[in-house]
């Protein structure tokens, strides 16, 4: 009983003063990008480190890597690599040589130059999910987006202080054709927000589009000196490359803009079942994505990625926020600071159909493991949920605000107030109360992070206030943001730029519906 | 769309034979005590480690500890400290030389001696929460918990393999006189389940018997030799210990039993508005009654304590899952670290009146934080909600598969089948596939968690099958369980003598109901 009790007994202590200062309007000023202070799980000695390369160098050299592209393929035998068939083998030699020249560390610029983000090292941005072919809305209700969905979360991104970038399609917009698509996608993720973007790779023209119009907005100039705009391009495990994504990842190297080169990894059905050769086969595949964009282009940004899910043998289902996934988040970590290059995981990801537990222990277990195990582009940080089969407005408010927690976790701890604070210690005494005294005035609002979405009250309170559980009270404040929502300055000329770009694309490309991506 | 709509593809490859080889009998075998074989988050230097260790030992000195017990003002006279009315300064030389008697790990004898657990060092148990003064039911209904209800939780504790611990009062008999409670929970953890369990500190009186009735089960030479049970005395911050506790611990150190010396922390109300000071005032806590234990008998085991919560100034209710109470763990696993002594923390602490999506948040990133700050004795694992005014049976079969789960993060990687895995990747080549491959035939069982409380099955399927949500698949499970419950064998000698004992107390300790507990 102690504990418990005791607990509740000290809620009738809060102060007034404190409550009513609380009352403020939201904030929402961008949080800085993520500088990481606090020390990494790094489960991996330097030679288990050292086997995990040589077992994946081994493997490009030996087995091989298939590239489904006759460029790539072409491409691959200038470089000096060994090419049979569509299957490369790559030398360790040339695959060092090759990554030596990625940047190990660079900066997003954003149209706001305020909110421009580092990635790599100690640097990292959240960014929210993608690809949901599904939502769950303001109402809860599960079904097909469109393209005012898409901005509504565009929107939300924009607001939310811990999320740094708008993303593309966090939903598809269904009521635009297929072939359109990314023009509209791209133009929503800057007219709504002028955080950092990520562009979409469904085919190369559509890549070359997507570029286009960064360069509007930015400058072609621009565009050759800084990082604006993220790519992904999927692997297709085990150890295969394939022309949508290739032809992707060119249009965006050439103009030398980063992609993330990201495995698709369902552990124990497309790599072995077991975790740490799971690592090797996903090692190999991302070596091969980051080298061949040193092939494109020499000194391009790139990021080593992976998607990766472990597989229920019981039903066939990806799983998430299992301990492997956790374990190998700390080793892929390792192995891109092995690499010296930036590196992509995944946050929130999970199965649950609702926002229900299971997506509160699945998500909050993979940020938790995505913060310790130091990645740098922490992307499908919002909404995600179902898999990734549709994104939950409730969700994307509930986890935007846990990312604010993991950022304020992973930037460690604050000494500044050590002496003064411990002088508080000897005012009150034994038995004494900190509530009134001047250094808690002075510091309640920043000592201890206080989550709008977490309902702490007693059960008596939270019933007077109509019993609502998590996903409503998410809900709530998002229809609660999006009134307060101003869409951030884009130059009028640039404006028309874009949409004149995308009357001229909108009659050039004949208007398709049939989903025709590879990934 | 490509991560999540190939994730969902990927289901429909799931292999039969795996799927029925998964339909077998439940396992209720327990796990071995938790070999954490993961680095640790330790944000502190060795410098900072010291200046904590300084700023503690200082208010020791100058400030002083209040001790409400004649008791303890007389022995810690004898002992040397500074006494003035009942605050007692602490030199820290004394502090030190106490501590050091303290022993750094030890070994826990349950009635089966298989299911004894090491605590300290790497050596970790997860232990079920206790205290809760109502209940969230089989029907998940919130009510007055009785002891039948007390006896189904310690069949859960004892059924679930990665509790180590039956504990005491998970819920408070409120159908037994309050000053009877404390031998019917102590039968019953002992009846229900035969892993280690803890003893109620409610009195000095009460622990007493709580012992007695631990000497009738092991023996009183065994309890001299080895610790059989826990304890655990709440400090009242900042900077007291009060007349039932320290007369409980005289009970506990006296018998060489262990308790946990855990300041009662609510940060920001009973500590200062800040972080780093608030660890400074609970390390003094702590090492004051740390230090006390050795008084009372030099070298009987003891633990560094504390219960840990943050306060919203905006409401007075205590949070969990915040990033700073993550960091103070961090912090405070560095400091027990240093004074060589094993320490407890709090799992799964949270707000959430129902099983939602708040309640998964708050108890992943508990769980998460314990592990990477390496807490030896983690109570409080399964169960909690409502800030601990109700233990619910949904939650306690969710947080023991999630305690399963952590167990097996903080065990490390397996590195055992690296070659035969990888010979694996050679076999399949580029595009291949693993569910039919030997090695994941002979490994899927093992290689992957995969938790049977979440469902990550397709929407289509879920629906089907009723669109169960989260507490709802664990009280079917939770009823499935108890109706395979079977109990461990218990002498019948012993039987009879705990059944006397408690027979002969009930008659010589009047049955009032008034809580006459200060902590």
């Amino acid at each position: 009983m102690a504990e418990a009790e005791a607990a509740t007994r000290a809620r009738a202590r809060g102060g007034r003063r404190a409550r009513q200062a609380l009352r403020s309007a939201p904030q929402f000023d961008m949080l800085p990008g993520l500088e990481r202070n606090l020390p990494l799980c790094e489960p991996m000695s330097e030679e288990q480190i050292r086997r995990i390369d040589d077992a994946s160098m081994a493997i490009l050299e030996e087995v091989g890597c298939v590239f489904r592209d006759p460029i790539a393929l072409a491409d691959w035998r200038r470089a000096g690599a060994d090419v049979r068939g569509d299957r490369v083998h790559l030398d360790r030699g040339l695959v060092r040589d090759l990554i030596a020249t990625i940047p190990e560390r660079f900066t997003y610029l954003a149209r706001d130059p305020a909110k421009s983000v580092a990635l790599g090292g100690r640097s990292a941005i959240f960014v929210p999910m993608t690809g949901a072919p599904y939502l769950r809305d303001l109402e809860d209700r599960r079904r097909l987006p469109t393209l005012e969905d898409l901005a509504m979360f565009h929107k939300l991104a924009h607001m939310a202080p811990a999320l740094h970038s708008s993303a593309h399609h966090i939903v598809e917009p269904m009521d635009i054709p297929v072939s359109h698509r990314h023009l509209h996608i791209t133009y929503s993720s800057i007219r709504h927000s002028d955080k950092t973007f990520m562009g979409m790779t469904t085919s190369p023209k559509n890549a070359e589009d997507v570029l286009d119009m960064a360069a509007i907005l930015f400058g072609a100039d621009t565009l050759e000196r800084q990082p604006v705009i993220t790519g992904n391009c999927n692997g297709n495990s085990p150890l295969v490359w394939d022309e949508t994504m290739l032809g992707a990842m060119r249009a965006f190297c050439r103009r030398n803009q980063p992609v993330l080169c990201s495995p698709f990894v369902l552990g124990g059905a497309n790599t072995p079942a077991s975790m740490v050769p799971t690592v090797v086969q996903l090692n190999a595949e991302a070596l091969a994505g980051l080298a061949y964009t040193q092939v494109i282009r020499k000194g391009c940004p790139a990021v080593y990625g992976h998607y990766l899910a472990t597989v229920s043998m019981a039903s066939g289902a990806p799983m998430a926020g299992t301990p492997e996934i956790s374990l190998m988040n700390f080793m892929i970590g390792q192995m891109a600071r092995f690499y010296g290059v930036p590196w992509r995981t995944s946050n929130t990801l999970g199965g649950a159909k609702v926002l229900d537990a299971q997506a509160g222990y699945e998500s909050a277990a993979t940020l938790s493991a995505v913060l310790h195990a130091g990645a740098n582009y922490i992307w499908h940080s919002a909404g995600w949920n179902e898999a990734g089969m549709h994104c939950s407005v409730a969700k994307f408010m509930v986890d935007a605000e846990q990312c604010a927690m993991g950022h304020r976790m992973a930037s460690g701890l604050r000494w500044d107030d050590f002496d003064e604070a411990l002088a508080a210690v000897r005012d009150v005494g034994p038995g004494g109360h900190y509530l009134g005294h001047p250094h808690t005035q002075a510091n309640f609002q920043r000592a201890f992070f206080m989550p709008k979405l977490f309902d702490n009250n007693a059960v008596e309170q939270w019933q007077a206030e109509g019993a609502i559980e998590t996903p409503e009270r998410a809900l709530r404040l998002a229809r609660k943001w999006l009134g307060d929502y101003e869409a951030p300055p884009l130059d009028e000329a640039i404006d028309e730029a874009l949409k004149d770009y995308i009357a001229r694309r909108s009659r050039e490309i004949p208007a398709v519906d049939e989903l025709n991506q590879q990934h």
